[in-house]
């Protein structure tokens, strides 16, 4: 390996990839599909996230030979089900067998339960489940986006925090998929804005 | 806090929120642009990801007042930059103020280098410079989605791992966005397929 430590970092050369797939770290949700109960698939995605605040909006990236693809299009609608590190077998398990064969709610332990607002199952395991109602399908080559309405977003009410009123998504352990592999969520480094907090919000709150 | 431990999982009730961008955890990346040292602008975005694996393609979604948001409409391009656990301060900075009001770069001391594909500065601290070619803006509400071309990724070379030869981006401490608040990468728990891996390859390789 070369040393660095005798250059300045301004000088220090950088090695060009290949175009590739860079963007992480990103969640491993499992997706949940289907109108009827022989029907219902789950498929394991990391190509998803938000694309609008106002009105909420994501969208999932899904390769068309895979077995939920025709269940979403069909269906127009899915569930985005938030995983945690005590399901990552399960999260695994599913982005790596197909729907075709396997009954993956029955071999994985996992619970559907109807969604409220879109025709599909929610993974009644998932600390948050978001139900989307897909708007478009953009064909862009290995995969094609599902471009989608957020329209209801279910929380198992165990990780709402007593003291704030608000719903605790890291108390959840949610899972993190980077580079080809799963993480636990580590120590917390600051909320969104503390770089630019005044000293006086600095002071430990009660 | 209502205590769950009498009922059976099946039993539980679950709170519906509503509709709200929940997909988590996220990178928080700090996308540069411009096309001149004066127009050279950083905006931080957690509103980014994969779309496409071939040919390799991502998004990123901006408000349409933000500084960055004409930059890169004029230029078509622009470079994610993955930021690390210590790059969290710069981060979260370059998210909460204006390109309008301050020179980014000089007020957090990173050092703009040019990217080699598109017309637009790289992050030189950046482990990782992901260089994007605009395909196509989607309007969307409150963001508009810059659809986009991976046409480079640039890499810091002291992240290359000798031994395996191949890059190592958790070693890089990549920075992880969940809910609001910035966290480290935690614990390693598997890489993807581990659940469906043979016991023979799960011997350790020397």
């Amino acid at each position: 390996m070369v040393i660095f430590s005798e250059f300045k970092f301004e000088n220090m050369e950088r090695i060009d990839f290949k175009p590739g797939t860079m963007i992480y770290p990103l969640p491993a949700v499992m997706v949940s599909c289907g109108t009827s109960r022989e029907e219902y698939n789950i498929i394991t995605i990391a190509w998803t996230g938000t694309i609008n605040s106002s009105p909420p909006m994501c969208y999932i990236s899904v390769r068309p030979e895979r077995h939920s693809y025709d269940i979403i299009k069909k269906a127009g609608a899915f569930v985005i089900n938030l995983s945690t590190e005590n399901m990552a077998r399960q999260t695994d398990w599913c982005g790596c067998r197909s729907g075709n064969k396997f009954d993956k709610w029955k071999e994985m332990g996992l619970t559907p339960i109807p969604a409220t607002k879109v025709n599909a199952p929610m993974i009644a395991e998932a600390p948050v489940c978001i139900e989307c109602r897909v708007q478009d399908v953009v064909e862009l080559g290995s995969h094609h986006m599902f471009i989608a309405q957020v329209v209801n977003v279910s929380v198992d009410p165990k990780y709402m925090d007593e003291n704030t009123g608000k719903f605790d998504l890291a108390g959840a352990n949610p899972l993190v998929y980077n580079h080809g592999a799963y993480y636990k969520l580590g120590q917390k480094i600051g909320k969104f804005g503390f770089s630019v907090e005044k000293k006086r919000n600095k002071k430990k709150r009660k």
